[in-house]
């Protein structure tokens, strides 16, 4: 894949944002990498989506540096580089401030697994970071907001786990690409406002691990037979 | 009905499903059944409504057989195929995660039968099927899910009642052909919005058994007259 | 105005009710009046909003005859007939299944008026009749409807309250024509989710008399300075 | 600007409320101010805006007095005024009913700053008015409403806090232009929504004050570095 592959691939993410829902306005972002050069493209920052064009993509390398693009890159970049230095599954990444979910993430609530829907893309509970402390916000928060991602992923493997919510933010998500970051940002809005529905109507129960792995790895992993 | 008329019948009830805001993804399948033939046609596993067309319906008999189709028929094949055996009345099935009706399935509630817009369709309160266990997650599990769904119809009448929530998991329903299980998918998912409301406001009331007989009768069976 | 001009205003009404999101599938009807001739035309039963045309509405008089048309008209005539032989305010009536005033009809709650959208259209609280008894369903179901709306109103004026909501059932509102009548139930609908969102977040407010009756003769009556 | 630029200012901004589902039927009105000539142009009053031109915009001194335009103008044009008089950082003003936000007036809620979408625009609680008084509503109603806003804004500063809810009535909103003003009443709503998710879910938490000033900084004033 060359950079204007790169681009076109990340523009066309970028644009399923707003026609999922799932962004209002500029509050959302998509990038990819390409590892065999070290190189990310991102949407440029507070840029509208109409009238956006794949020319607009930013491209960076992994200090952050511009290696194509008359833009300024998303103001998230350095969550998005943080997050592919971490996890090496993450072959694109997502942040959106979708509604539900970013009202568990305000409500400081991770959202367990009550349902096939959820276990179908997240294998367990959606976690949550802890709150950031002064000198993270004041220095490098962009980076730092990486960090504390992380940090909760410590003993979590974000490939059976696409997504996290940020504490008083939003969620971010990823995948083998910038489309697939967007397929786990979309299905954990709706795995959110489920979740919000079942909760406000008293619902408690977790689905049982046996249930869990079943749906999960139906469509994941070397047994997986779902689909063509 | 010949086959190409079969498959024409399955796709246009597929494609309405995200028209009326029941799947997202590809979430949800339709299927019909030849009973004459021992044949059903069912949607493709997987396969996008986008760009899906007449021809990738796949048809199978009642064992499962591939009888024309280059594609993998839905994972939930054998769920259909149980409730086809088991439910003379069903000559169309859907199974969709439709927001509002997964959220009831996820909370283990059944929707009792609050209002008009209930009764026009659903012969009293909507059944949830019991978690499965873990043997009939492990092995066979998508005939298994029409398994828990039959031992709930035990004493209900399928023809009064099409449709049913599986626990943790979401809705089914069926009707006498695949356009009437979309229709049933369709009331059922705003008859759980409208119960969500209802309960959150703390409404508690069913209607009485007389409302409920004159609004289901009104639209079935000998005495209806209802429509033209 | 001439019969074909009165079926037109009816079908143009119709119409405006999905578009509003008020109705789906067909769960709904509206109909206006010509005093003059003491003729009433309608939507006829059970016939699909997509590809109804003006020439299938219903003209009866107001016995239910039929004077003009070929097909059945709504189930819920006798309902409307019944209104407009005690309303004389009513021109148009319009009769759905919308969501939110639905559940409050479901839930037994009348809508208090807590905010200046409701005082603009709706001058106090939006009443709630009583559960209808078994003898008044087994005959004559859709004309005791109508007579339990008006029982309600034994001491409200129709014309400074435009709609009600029938216990376990849903909305019903009219106005001075059938356009009129789909206005106030639409403001019906958008008041009754906004009652819904004040009271799960705990509100228990009314607005003041006065300012119910600002808002209400700012827009109603001799008075009115709202507009052209 | 001339009038004939201000008053298509002013009518895109108005076009926009529909557009981002902010009003429904003619609840809502956009107006911006050319502080040089003393000169308000605004929406007309109870005008659709399907078939409103840019014609249609009335321009007012700032006694109320129409120096352009045949129409008369929003009847909550004295509000307006009120603000322009008093908030010098207000170039363009927006009055809507939208769902949320007016549920919050209506529940009479604050909006505690609960995450950072909140964050980067509003800084801090978004705050509600007291109710009227009697003779407040009797006399002068519209110009009262602004009182009852300025009053509240004693000691907060209209440039870091772009909007307000009216008790028992919905929001008021500015920005430097229309078009800011439309933008501002956009994520009022979207904030609004949140908060009513999050504080169902039992969310109790504001963000700390450093990712209040990090996010709000962040977007605003000297040390701003998100956009181009």
């Amino acid at each position: 894949m060359d950079r204007r592959e790169l681009k076109r691939a990340v523009f066309e993410a970028n644009l399923q944002l707003p026609r999922l829902g799932l962004v209002v306005h500029t509050w959302g972002n998509a990038s990819q990498i390409d590892r065999g050069r070290g190189e990310v493209a991102i949407k440029p920052s507070g840029v509208a989506y109409e009238g956006m064009t794949a020319e607009d993509i930013v491209i960076v390398d992994l200090d952050g540096n511009i290696v194509e693009g008359k833009l300024n890159p998303s103001s998230d970049l350095a969550t998005h580089i943080r997050l592919y230095r971490a996890f090496a599954c993450a072959g694109g990444i997502v942040h959106t401030h979708s509604t539900y979910a970013t009202a568990f993430a305000q409500a400081l609530r991770e959202i367990p697994c009550q349902g096939t829907t959820h276990a179908d893309t997240f294998f367990g509970t959606i976690p949550l970071t802890r709150a950031m402390r002064p000198e993270e916000i004041f220095a490098d928060y962009e980076a730092n907001t990486g960090g504390v991602i992380i940090e909760r992923f410590a003993s979590i493997d974000p490939l059976h786990m696409p997504g996290v919510l940020v504490a008083g933010h939003g969620p971010f998500s990823w995948g083998k690409d910038a489309a697939a970051a967007v397929y786990a940002s979309s299905v954990l809005e709706e795995v959110a406002k489920m979740a919000y529905l079942t909760q406000t109507l008293g619902g408690t129960s977790k689905i049982s691990g046996e249930l869990l792995g079943k749906h999960f790895f139906r469509k994941h992993g070397e047994g997986a037979y779902y689909g063509q």
